[in-house]
């Protein structure tokens, strides 16, 4: 499999640490990609291969077995834990489905988180304060929502962590990454604890985010 | 169930056909939502109940039979999919990863059609020509893309139209619509063809957008 990544995507992130965790990490060959940093408000030059294999030219897109390019982080990650043999991070028969629903609010709070990305990066004179201030809101709704579901976060022994608990953890990462975001631990004990714990499974140590090259 | 819904929600409306053309349309009790013109770049007062089921507030949200809050369409999507007895939207046994492929590039594509109304309804002074001319690129290479698969697009006698068809169907509804999108027909012959015999489902026209309330 191929995967096109930076380290600065928490999107990216994800996938990364569902291989990880899957025992498929080794199975991806890895291609950087470069994003000049007015990505946010221009068509930039694609990394060679970006583009062909997803139109939409976002990353993470990986192309499976098959040579089938899969350009969405739910996706990809469905599909590597179709792939893996023995645990995996999507619970069935029925489980699935209160964990797909903390998996989409900590999936909006990184949607949200990038947006703000995008809009520090635009030209302070079309830059927008109140669609900055718009997820914020976001973010700290979503962070109380997890916060008040902290019980879903425990990984039981003998299992991985599910999508919505890797996701969550890629949140609070992303929270402390950036310095223009609020700490997310005030008012959140139970996310903090949990955070810091799960902070140091080998796959969240090994995928710190970092930010990207520019070319 | 319960769905928060406008019908001027690509994402939404993806859901709706879903649901008819699965024949569960009749068990989903419908919420419409209002949203403020400045819903871009504001927190706007959100619909009573859709904040306190989904923090990101962001619709299509559905509370399933059992109460929980799926706040993505694509999960969404896949929750209906599993309550179908017959025949499905979502191919199983390998099948379902290219269509996946294609519904990501189609799905894409709506996020840019979106993206470029929230852009359109930001005061003149902070809005960015850069940022539609990007969204305008991604919607014609996502185009491009489904016009070379094409083939794809035909829905076998008996079965019902898969994912990838549905959101493509809404991805040339959607460009119709807006009268500030170019029509997606010049150089895309077998996709004019296609959506001019798609776009007759009863679920299509049942489906077709129009403004939200504002209040």
């Amino acid at each position: 499999m191929q995967l096109f990544w930076t380290p600065a995507s928490p999107f990216t992130r994800k996938v990364v640490i569902a291989a990880k965790e899957l025992g498929l990490w080794q199975r991806i060959d890895v291609k950087p990609t470069t994003w000049p940093l007015d990505w946010g408000y221009a068509t930039v030059p694609f990394t060679a291969g970006l583009a062909a294999a997803n139109p939409v030219a976002r990353i993470p897109t990986l192309i499976t077995d098959d040579g089938v390019a899969l350009g969405d982080s739910t996706l990809i990650c469905q599909h590597l834990n179709s792939l893996a043999t023995d645990t995996r991070v999507i619970p069935t028969d029925g489980g699935q489905w209160p964990m797909w629903a903390l998996y989409a609010v900590a999936d909006g709070l990184l949607e949200a988180q990038v947006a703000m990305r995008a809009e520090m990066l635009r030209p302070d004179a079309i830059r927008s304060a109140g669609f900055l201030q718009k997820q914020q809101d976001r973010i700290r709704r979503c962070f109380d929502h997890i916060e008040e579901h902290a019980v879903e976060l425990s990984v039981p022994g003998g299992s991985l962590p599910n999508l919505a608990q890797i996701t969550a953890g890629i949140a609070c990462g992303y929270q402390d990454w950036r310095d223009w975001l609020a700490d997310f631990r005030p008012g959140r004990p139970a996310l903090s604890n949990w955070y810091g714990e799960f902070s140091q499974r080998p796959a969240m140590r090994e995928t710190e985010p970092s930010d990207t090259p520019e070319a």
